[in-house]
């Protein structure tokens, strides 16, 4: 019992955050917003190059562009606790996620997500 | 100067049908208009599409439609001459090019178009 006991108090992953249940909560519908507003505009721009097509290579054009926003899309929506400081960090950086947007997280995990964000808005400005 | 002579009456592959200037002329326009009809239905089809896109997974529906038809359109459409008999045979078993389209070509070509395009029919059929 005493081992047993001493395990559940050792998180797997110790320089992880632990995300307690309404931060889960929260955490979700932020990403599932995220997600959706990007959605939103790929569908948006999709049905205004698809209505704009004269040639061949505009129809090569839109598959071109909405392989590269899916491959996009997959690489930054990665939903795992381990990943989603560095989600929110993007999504921040990228200003699809606002401050707001996070209100909802521990001081600890907006401080690595502003640092991350920051980290990224120096890496393209350089 | 013999030798040269000879030479030029020997055409490289054998087997291959020889294609004189006019038949050229009428291939390629019948080899572009088979391919503008083809490239027109599939901007048709993608613009439906993409009028119709309501959620996601209708976007990459669209994406997966577009990459499968450029693929093989890539694949059928192969202007050589050595190609081109098979090319014509494929467009006629798919209707995609009538018995009138191919009037400009000689006996010998039709002979081996037909008899491809034959081919194709009976091993879908199979």
């Amino acid at each position: 019992m005493t081992s047993s006991s001493a395990m559940e108090n050792i998180y797997p992953y110790q320089n992880e955050p632990i995300w307690s249940r309404s931060e889960k909560t929260f955490a979700r519908k932020a990403f599932d917003a995220a997600l959706g507003r990007e959605l939103h505009e790929v569908i948006q721009e999709a049905k205004k190059m698809a209505s704009q097509i004269q040639q061949s290579s505009d129809l090569w054009e839109l598959e071109h562009y909405l392989t590269e926003r899916r491959k996009q899309i997959d690489r930054t929506y990665d939903y795992r606790y381990s990943q989603l400081t560095l989600v929110f960090g993007k999504l921040l950086c990228e200003s699809r996620l606002g401050e707001e947007g996070l209100r909802g997280l521990r001081e600890n995990k907006l401080k690595s997500i502003r640092s991350y964000a920051k980290f990224l808005a120096e890496m393209d400005a350089a």
